[in-house]
């Protein structure tokens, strides 16, 4: 069997240690060949490949990034973009292909399925928002790389006397809010999900103030917003950056905190390390086994659908239904929390 | 309500999670009192316990060990134990006990639930071998604790061209020897749940040096066992502890394969360190789940049962159910795995 | 002998590990009692203070922050601040007192010392610019923190070709800058000590992908600045924080370079998370021995001093020596690296 | 010029530090050629190399061992050793040799510069012993390694009311034990410079649980030896390895203290873990200096050298100086400590 593997989108931790999987499971289990196109569909597109045999995959298990590269270019923005996929999966005689990616890349892996491509999806984010698997790679570390930060941040806010106010990844979903605020002991947790009330945060911080505590950490997801007309300071004003639009929010936040409080409030964006390095050891385990599912499911013929975690099982899951909805933070969760505000 | 809380067996980094979430919950959340017991259930047996407020739980989520001390006591083993434990309830009004601890543990709770005792268990064990929750916290720490050595080790094994032999925890079970085995690309694994043929082991290690590769890392589980007979140097002789009887496994696999490959082979015991410190963010969160929890199912008189985690759901599950089977690891996992031997 | 100590100034991990060398080195070898002035200076100024036991500093070698608090109060802004601090030293019996603090606590320190306080001053800062000393705790963990970003950094750049500019501390020195750039290998390395010229960095970036590498590290020390009238978008315009002056280089690098290059740049700014958390093993062990001399040096009486390392020993330096000039980085740790522009 | 660079001896991380910085320094900046040879003097005696480019050195900066692979081989060992090493530097026409390796790999340096080959050397060793430098690259690894499995034991002894004796590296010298006992905040260090008296190490840790303690954490160098005829159990008595002869201490110890004080004393062995691995920003900071001074040296004729840190300049010392005695822990360290016993 020839089987083709792609990265498409944006980074995160495991994506080697997929591609390793893959390679190994593959080639040394079952004599296949394996290809690896370049920087995502792009190098589907523009038959940009290498072979990948084990010493192309020599230790990468735990390295961060892609080895193949990665691009946002999907097949469906270019025109014939789906028909040159099909056409040069056939002429390279691949006969199944592994794009590894997140929701975007799911949409289009769906798009040349239904066209005809023998396609096996493993889905891939740090964002945890992917509904039909109980959670992906990357997303453990993002989560633990902000809690590493958040527990330095705690000592330094209270030594001081402060609020700060740390900026999680995030756009459409907060569970890297949820699980770090909850694993740092954060006193305030603000997602995309629930439009926060200024206020009801500043009440909450000024309640700690007033019962002796010297300091408070909010977390807040890059994409949580302001229930509108309520702020004082408005986002996006401060900011020349036109594609950054959510980079914002703890800025915002705390220039207006610090005028309800007064108190000092500062904010700490952590930004693109939260996306990089080293998986942790439950990211790798379960790229891994995603990498090694994929493999079985191109032998079995089971095309159009993607690896998906429910429970401790590895389960196939059709691509039509992976990219329906969005995986957001149920409201229980918010209970169980009780400082999502 | 009044609400004992104690954590009894072994150590696992997660313990001041649960308590800390016990107390925010009930104390915050429902104005309830509690109690924490010292050294497990002999807190209980000798009255021996503290009152539990915010500021005794202040700062504890993120630290690893028990601000209540554990010992190994079990209630059943003392003359009277179950009639003295249900005597102490009612003498200090507790109306639910929330045990904190493993296998061992939770069968003292069935008995003493049995018994009469309002009991809400939460389960505990690095080892992952609790059979009807998906995982509990702890394990993730461990095997994240001894991914982080055999990464380091990988690199000086390949410098010097040595076999290294890493025993990590599991007396019964081969969990943290599996995964942490596949995150960091071992090369072989050797579990309890499969007796090794230690000429297998050689071969599969022989096979990487003729393939001209420098080193290999051979990862078992401290309470793996060769198939009788088939070993030179025997388990136990070597060692003068009694108690400790398991030590042996990494040092007897390392004296057998430089014999049989000439090469320099090596044990490394991880030890304790694999249950000690700050426990991961996926751990935090999940300790702090399962305390809220436990506390809901108090109130709801949800008694007799523990919390378990199924996907990404807690459920209550019966104690009797929780330890009536070990949870070893699978068949298809080690096909998934592909070097466990 | 009654000791005093105080920590003044931002925070910087290690502050804990000298409080409870003092009080270890003082109460249980010399007898002592050490009392703890709260939030710096202001503690002496407003005899705020609490007696510092062995029980008081149980278990805070490894931890961040200070557990006596800080502020920027300075004796010499108050009116009558020398003459009262003076004063409450007597009426407190005290016969020693030790400030933890950078520059302007040692030039605090300085001055109430040729005062008449019986001074024994503790150098800190993250920065490492103070110059009698080869180096203070603090800056270890600043840069080691730092390194560990740009690790993960790395592999996000790479896989998505890109150029990141990284913002570290230091305002007026660039040593955090140069040893988290030479750690972590970066391709171009700015200072506070030499102005920058933007035309140079864009052509160093440029050559890497000229050569056909796929990605840039540049590290920027939060106080560099260009050469005047060389840049395009202006520092300082986009934002609306008055208080953070320097936050804006990574940015304003970021626009200029994704101008000039047609590359994608992204900024990232580390932030508070650099000067909070757990020591390093190095810091505490520095911060440790500085803690030991100071007891030292007060019981012999030598005073308008403060501890220094110099090689591998802890020397007493006059305070009026060390807040002389700031320690900024020789033009030949420039030529060593090769990418300082 | 043509430099020939060789890595020899134990494993330290840093080692690909030095040879990334040479290579950058030689070929980048001087247009030189670098050579690297296999498996330390091994590679010169057989004329085992290959030629190191930029790309060879990619991505190696934080990679520990070393790509170039070590061994135990010296030349003096062999029959014309020297004469062979000479002969074959000069068929080869190499300009100058950089051996990286300790104490042995420096003997034999000064060695063959006595017999005339142009030699820098550069000292490695993760015991910190070799004394005209202040430190070496590996040891701050070392020490941080341990550090962080001693934060990890600490809360486990503690809930446990263990007494954890933990053995780690240093044969001859108690440079880790020092410094990751000091970091960590251990009760008792025991050091190979001064045999301990059993007695004094139970009292001490006795003394603690009088006092209500706990537990306690002794932290012994694997070189560390009893005052003779003081032990109840032999060391090396229950090894049936010859190689590893200190092995035992640690085991030892538990027994002993188990026996005299009734708590329950567990070993454990950190072992090679403190040696592999990625090297802290210290380490490769001080590495890359090494690296650069090494090729000037070279490119000055400044041979039988090797590369020193004294303060925080990079010198040049006379091989001769530099294998003369082993720099022990000097006595006013241990008075520092408090805890050497």
């Amino acid at each position: 069997m020839r089987i083709g593997v792609l990265t498409s989108g944006g980074d995160c931790p495991g994506l080697n240690a997929v591609i390793r999987s893959v390679v190994h499971r593959a080639v040394v289990d079952h004599g296949d060949e394996v290809i690896g196109f370049h920087d995502g569909w792009k190098g589907l597109l523009e038959c940009d490949y290498r072979k990948l045999d084990l010493d192309a995959v020599g230790g990468i298990l735990a390295r961060g990034g892609t080895i193949l590269g990665s691009s946002r270019v999907q097949p469906a923005q270019l025109r014939d973009g789906v028909a040159q996929a099909l056409s040069h999966v056939e002429d390279l005689g691949v006969d199944a292909v592994i794009p590894i990616g997140g929701e975007g890349t799911l949409k289009a892996a769906r798009l040349l399925s239904d066209g005809g491509l023998p396609i096996v999806g493993v889905p891939k984010t740090i964002d945890n928002d992917i509904s039909v698997t109980d959670v992906t790679f990357g997303f453990d570390t993002a989560v633990g790389v902000a809690t590493e930060a958040l527990d330095r941040l705690k000592t330094t806010a209270e030594s001081h006397q402060r609020v700060l106010i740390v900026e999680v990844m995030g756009r459409h979903t907060g569970w890297i809010a949820l699980h770090s605020g909850m694993a740092a002991g954060a006193h305030a947790i603000l997602v995309p999900e629930r439009p926060f009330d200024i206020t009801e945060v500043a009440e909450r911080v000024g309640e700690r103030f007033s019962a002796g505590k010297k300091f408070a950490i909010v977390v807040v997801a890059e994409g949580a917003k302001p229930q509108p007309g309520t702020m004082k300071y408005e986002q996006g004003s401060t900011d020349a950056y036109g594609h950054e639009r959510f980079s914002g929010v703890a800025r915002q936040l705390a220039l207006e905190l610090e005028d309800r409080l007064g108190k000092e409030a500062r904010p700490v964006i952590l930004g693109h390390v939260q996306r990089g390095g080293t998986p942790t050891a439950y990211d790798r385990v379960l790229a891994t086994r995603f990498g090694w599912h994929a493999v079985e499911a191109a032998h079995r013929g089971d095309f159009g659908n993607m690896t998906a975690l429910r429970g401790t099982e590895i389960v196939m899951v059709p691509l039509a239904e992976a990219v329906d909805t969005l995986k957001t933070v149920p409201a229980e969760r918010y209970d169980e929390c009780g400082c999502v505000l």
